[in-house]
């Protein structure tokens, strides 16, 4: 399995994962990806003078699973010698749809280890077939280019050395190297989406369609976040000249000189910007925005869109908290 | 179901789909989208002081069954009293692809007639049906962004008025007025990928997983066309540049200070432009060609990509047919 470290230190230096003395913090659930994650770097570590820390979240949703999980991970810190923060997120900040809160809450911790720390990176497990997932999920939702950019190798300091890899690939090398891991019991259950295109739509696809299906969508995505880098920042340059604190103001003729594509990503910042956030915005909601700043009606217009208050008089268009 | 015509009016008017006294080739083959197409702008043809005219290509492929669309389609010349014209492509032009070939065929065509009547406009009867087909099964090929120009209600000179209306409405609408159609049998043999996404995929979404999948991928497809129409035209910009007659010659380094996605679009474009086709080009073999410009090695690299030979010596590219 010389092979498969190999092949994650290419992904890695193509991808310019890391640098000889990278401060890392890796998030490690116990599960097989994050487990594999952990060996592979901890093997790693001397050859690219790495220093590292683990961090695990327990949600504390699946009762005395989450406990297990936990005392599993401590054992894995002791075993590879690499010190390790455990977090337990307030049950009261669980808020809306469930996997983005807790998307939100893990990346937020993540980041402010990284600070407390000193720390240059933090390394997840997302596999190919969790990106192959997550594009389809997206598509199915209907959520347009934007929800892809999590997907990359690199988003600032995240970094995700086995996004190319697949899961049958990691639980060969957790075999081979007889590494012990934990099984999420909720992955079983198809009641999620996520488990429905696990278990019954990519296995359909695969059958009837194309055998390398989570390949060429977990290519796929990286052409589409690129693409999608683009875009984003052909639009940051118009969005960032608006916003202002809690508001953001700009003329409506110099929104519609843009290009449609710039419109449309112009107000998914702007309203991230203004919710501090980062989650997904509606395709429909950005729509309506655009219809009431398109609009040709002398009167005033107003509307409540996303939690936010857009208005717009003559050509002057206001959105704020 | 007036309100079915006032639907297509405004969707015709929200696009700029045409104008007072537009000259319009309608292309019919027989079936029931193309009918309904025909009978809406014919109803339409005084209020807008539309000049139309029918096209219908015979591909021979069927055999006697279509000799009879030819003749139904003549009928319906007659019916409507508007001219037609019938093209019988040569077997010897189908290459390749036999869906991609057909298509190049029919829209080479298309153009052709328009330049000849000196007409303004090619309508074609497109479904949202058949756009969430295609979007799934480019999703499927991996076919990246580029794909998906073909899906806008306006291309050029193509306009398809019925491209947010569902097949269901549209059976609907012919039901209620007793519309005659074709139905072409090859759509119900199950065999070609477009018909397992038709009649196996798309339901399996429908029941599974959001029961209004067409509308949602219909109108993904709408935004995603307007983001690479963008990052098209930005292409544009560095591919025109380089293009001359049969080759195109460029420095490495100002293409790899291109973005990615533009890095991609314009090598898209200059194979196009190279090959005089509008064929989709392979992801890989986009990607094949940017790691030879990208090469670091000093040795002159040559190879042969989409039937181009491309070749660099020091910082020159150089790709030809």
């Amino acid at each position: 399995m010389a092979q498969f470290i190999k092949t994650i230190q290419n992904f890695a230096f193509a991808n310019n994962l890391w640098e000889k003395g990278s401060r890392i913090i890796i998030g490690v659930s116990g599960g097989s990806d994050s487990v594999c994650l952990l060996d592979i770097l901890s093997k790693l570590k001397s050859k690219y003078d790495l220093q590292l820390h683990i961090t695990h979240i327990n949600y504390a949703l699946r009762g005395e699973d989450s406990e297990k999980d936990e005392i599993f991970v401590r054992e894995l810190s002791k075993k590879y010698n690499i010190p390790l923060t455990v977090f337990k997120p307030k049950k009261a900040d669980y808020k809306g749809n469930l996997e983005n809160s807790l998307r939100e809450i893990r990346y937020a911790f993540f980041e402010k280890m990284r600070l407390q720390l000193g720390f240059d990176l933090v390394a997840v497990a997302h596999n190919q077939d969790d990106q192959a997932e997550t594009v389809l999920m997206r598509i199915i939702r209907g959520s347009g280019l934007n929800g892809l950019s999590a997907m990359n190798a690199k988003t600032k300091n995240i970094i995700r050395p086995l996004l190319q890899t697949s899961k049958k690939d990691i639980l060969a090398y957790a075999k081979e190297n007889k590494l012990k891991y934990r099984t999420d019991k909720s992955n079983l259950d198809i009641k999620f989406t996520r488990n429905n295109i696990r278990h019954k739509l990519l296995p359909c696809l695969e059958k009837n369609f194309n055998p390398a299906i989570k390949k060429t969508l977990s290519q796929w995505s990286t052409t589409v976040a690129s693409d999608y880098e683009f875009i984003d920042q052909s639009a940051q340059h118009f969005a960032g000249k608006v916003c202002e604190n809690k508001c953001a103001h700009f003329n409506a003729q110099d929104f519609l000189l843009q290009h449609s594509a710039i419109q449309r990503q112009a107000l998914r910042i702007i309203v991230n910007e203004l919710k501090k956030t980062t989650l997904d915005v509606e395709n429909g909601q950005i729509e309506e925005m655009i219809k009431i700043i398109n609009s040709s009606k002398s009167k005033n217009q107003k509307a409540l869109i996303c939690g936010l208050n857009i208005s717009k008089k003559g050509v002057k268009v206001d959105i704020r908290c």
